[in-house]
């Protein structure tokens, strides 16, 4: 069983590019609904959320973690990992990292996320390690994932919104920008409008689930879970938007006495 | 001692207008920003935060509770004076209803607020109960409050914003404009100058100051205190912006072991 968070809903853009690559893979899916966003909480409280998490993915059997959150895994990841040595922890950073430094030639690239994700300087530090003549421009949008769960995604203001996000990083001429937040991939057809098509907007997810695939071969079958600390129509309804089908979500309290 | 708690740092445009009206009167603040925010949640998690956050009250002795967040003001008020029938629980729904009702002289109010607190319907249900001829109408936007998290107060993308959720009220020519939602008083100007003048925009913090003066007459001097479940520069921020001074918040966890 692969066990997969995020803080909300949007982890299910990674678990929708796994089940491409990996259809047989089954997933346990949790999303911290009832305490979402995470992105602009600070590194403690998203670190006690995620060890939270990772117990409760634990009691549930699962020996493979997958962090589908961009502010857990900027903030946690190797927090997680050395409290739980056991387990094969991956993350969406490092998945981005290894995806922008594939695709870049002209070694400018951007990344784009939350406060939390941003501030945290981790992918800045991560596509470094891997190529250090690469270019790095950052931005945090904090408005991008409202708009996505107000389900403004083709609006006129949406477009005026990224247009005020993205200016910077389209003056830099960068060939690659990165979506360093789960939710932004709902947003890339106007994000890449808007960097025009010298720029290719990429996603972490598709990277994550060929790594998976590297390392895994073989899968009992099962059938996929997927779990909520908090469930609302809303919720049900952009989970639907992004799986393109109905799943039966469950909800769990993690801090049950 | 009066406890007073949101989901956040918007409570604090009611704890500014409680200074105005009774400015001696020792407060107790509690900002829920390790879960913020409540708009999207379901009301059995606002119930339970809530709950939580009064036991946390009581053990700090506040026997006057004021529940600053409309959230959990529509959707957990009743369930929580049940629970503590020996606090005085304040909310500013209530209140909020009792402003429109003073200030309306063509009957037709609206009320903005999160999407949780318009889909459950109180304002409607608590108006009609005041003055039944009053005809009401609501609309959910949940774009402010992420607008006045980014800063963006003054710009005009957050017009732009506006003028889609407020065109349908325009038309009805309401005189009167309750903002629902704790965080909406700091974009009062702009959501003014989009309904123009004949709409009188009002919060319900004053009203409810004007309901404690009536029924608290005395107070034992104390030094007022801040609380909140999470803290990040970007708070403390927002808190010095509204309070127009900096104030010194801890960090409390509410389910700590």
């Amino acid at each position: 069983m692969i066990g997969i968070f995020d803080s909300g809903v949007g982890g299910l853009t990674v678990v929708k590019e796994i089940k491409k690559i990996l259809p047989e893979a089954p997933i346990l899916y949790f999303g911290d609904t009832a305490r979402l966003p995470y992105g602009n909480k600070s590194r403690e409280t998203i670190q006690k959320y995620s060890v939270e998490i990772i117990d409760f993915l634990r009691a549930k059997n699962c020996k493979t973690i997958v962090i589908a959150c961009n502010s857990a895994s900027a903030l946690a990841a190797d927090y997680v990992r050395k409290k739980n040595p056991d387990l094969k922890i991956y993350d969406v950073v490092s998945a981005g990292a290894e995806a922008v430094v594939d695709t870049t030639w002209n070694k400018k690239v951007a990344v784009i996320g939350t406060s939390a994700t941003i501030s945290s300087g981790v992918y800045k530090e991560k596509i470094a390690a891997l190529d250090p003549e690469i270019e790095i421009f950052v931005k945090a949008c904090p408005l991008f994932v409202p708009l996505v769960e107000e389900d403004w995604i083709v609006r006129p203001e949406t477009k005026k919104v990224a247009r005020v996000y993205l200016k910077e990083l389209k003056l830099q001429k960068v060939d690659t920008l990165l979506l360093g937040c789960t939710h932004y991939p709902l947003l890339e057809k106007v994000i890449a409008s808007v960097m025009g098509k010298r720029t290719k907007v990429i996603a972490s997810g598709e990277k994550l689930a060929q790594k998976l695939k590297k390392e895994m071969l073989c899968f009992e079958k099962k059938e996929d879970m997927y779990y909520a600390s908090d469930i609302t129509e809303h919720f049900a309804k952009l989970a639907r938007g992004i799986l393109g089908k109905s799943v039966r979500i469950e909800k769990i309290e993690l801090n049950k006495d």
